[in-house]
């Protein structure tokens, strides 16, 4: 472990995972978009942008299958391959320390049935102010990548009928959707996560089908976070602490 | 009045509406666009797939300036008429027995400051099961119009920078956004509606600013519709009864 480490435990997953706020912490969205990601017990899986590997982490308590974490950060991935081994987990769970525009040819195309990602939410705009932590700003900034390279990727990975679960922002919603459907990833349930009852929304899931047809979308029942300010609603409740 | 004609009022509105269930009676839709339509009070106006005008009579009650109501259907259009009479609306609320696709001659192009829709929801499928009450299939389903043609007249309505707002089906969701832009209207308000808290959405009102800028979408606060069977949430409540 280094010094800046922690290990965290969510009440309601047995999985432990390696954390640093000085380079990265997962949160509530990693944590979201595992309980939202379908995946049976045989799917072959893939998380790009896997961080220090929580989604990961958290989905292997869904499915026996393997799942291949991608994430270009080395000081992160090591992070990931530590907490792996810290679960046992070694013989299901690998992590590539390589530019995710390169897990199509590292890996294998049109294999997987499941791929995950929490990519980066800002664009990378010449004049806009970024994280001074190099290994946050990344992790949140499209400096290393952008949202239609990883759509491309993630694209190429999965097989047909193959499932991309995506959680991203509001703003960028339109983008995601037409930058989804230019990709072959047709878009069939989305999810909004709202802060509070009566806010906007901050967040939302996506689950889209690789050469799947064109409608029959569901939009899913609201996913709100606070009854009231420090209190989760008792489904988010659920997701953290347990039942 | 016809002899299948009522006049209904909402409580929280002054506003009488002839109805008619043989014909057209509005239903919830029109109450919640009527709410969701931002329109200042010197707005020059247009409800295009008027019906019985339940969506305009709503509306004039925000704002001071004209609204112009169109609607294919004779007998629907003379029912608004006759509405509008009774609530003495004759000098601002002017109703055009026409095809939407000749308002921008028959009104005034580039013109509008908002424009309101409930549209057909329905695909016409050669297959397609339709009302056989021709009042009432014309007014679900795409038989004398189709979302495309709603949004081209949409646009050319508008002045720059004018707002169109419309209620419609998640199942249709992507397809709108993606017809909208494709007729310069950006989508940049949201709002799901969702009949029970932990249920599918089963509408979606959406506003979309003519050559608006893209981004900055902010999708609103969920709208919930019932706390349990038969029982309205406090929002609706207001909207229905008033306060």
């Amino acid at each position: 472990m280094h010094p800046d480490e922690r290990i965290d435990q969510l009440y309601g997953q047995t999985v432990k995972i390696i954390q640093s706020d000085e380079v990265f912490s997962f949160s509530l969205d990693a944590v979201l978009l595992a309980d939202f990601t379908r995946i049976s017990r045989r799917s072959k899986a893939v998380d790009l942008c896997a961080g220090n590997g929580a989604v990961a982490l958290f989905l292997s308590q869904k499915t026996s299958g393997p799942i291949n974490l991608v994430e270009i950060q080395s000081r992160l991935a090591d992070m990931a391959a530590r907490s792996v081994q810290l679960n046992h987990l070694e013989d299901r769970l690998h992590v590539y320390p390589i530019d995710l525009k390169d897990a199509p040819q590292t890996l294998k195309k049109d294999a997987y049935d499941v791929v995950t990602c929490n990519p980066p939410y800002f664009a990378d705009q010449p004049h806009s102010q970024k994280n001074p932590n190099p290994y946050l700003a990344i992790a949140r900034h499209e400096l290393k990548t952008d949202l239609n390279t990883v759509l491309a990727t993630t694209s190429a990975l999965l097989k047909t009928n193959g499932r991309a679960s995506f959680v991203y922002r509001p703003d960028r919603f339109l983008e995601m959707c037409q930058k989804m459907v230019a990709n072959r990833l047709i878009p069939k349930r989305i999810r909004f996560v709202y802060p509070f009852q009566n806010k906007d929304a901050n967040m939302f899931l996506i689950e889209a089908i690789k050469d799947g047809k064109p409608g029959g979308l569901h939009l899913e029942a609201p996913l709100v976070v606070y009854d009231a300010p420090n209190q989760y609603t008792p489904e988010v409740q659920r997701l953290i602490y347990g039942d």
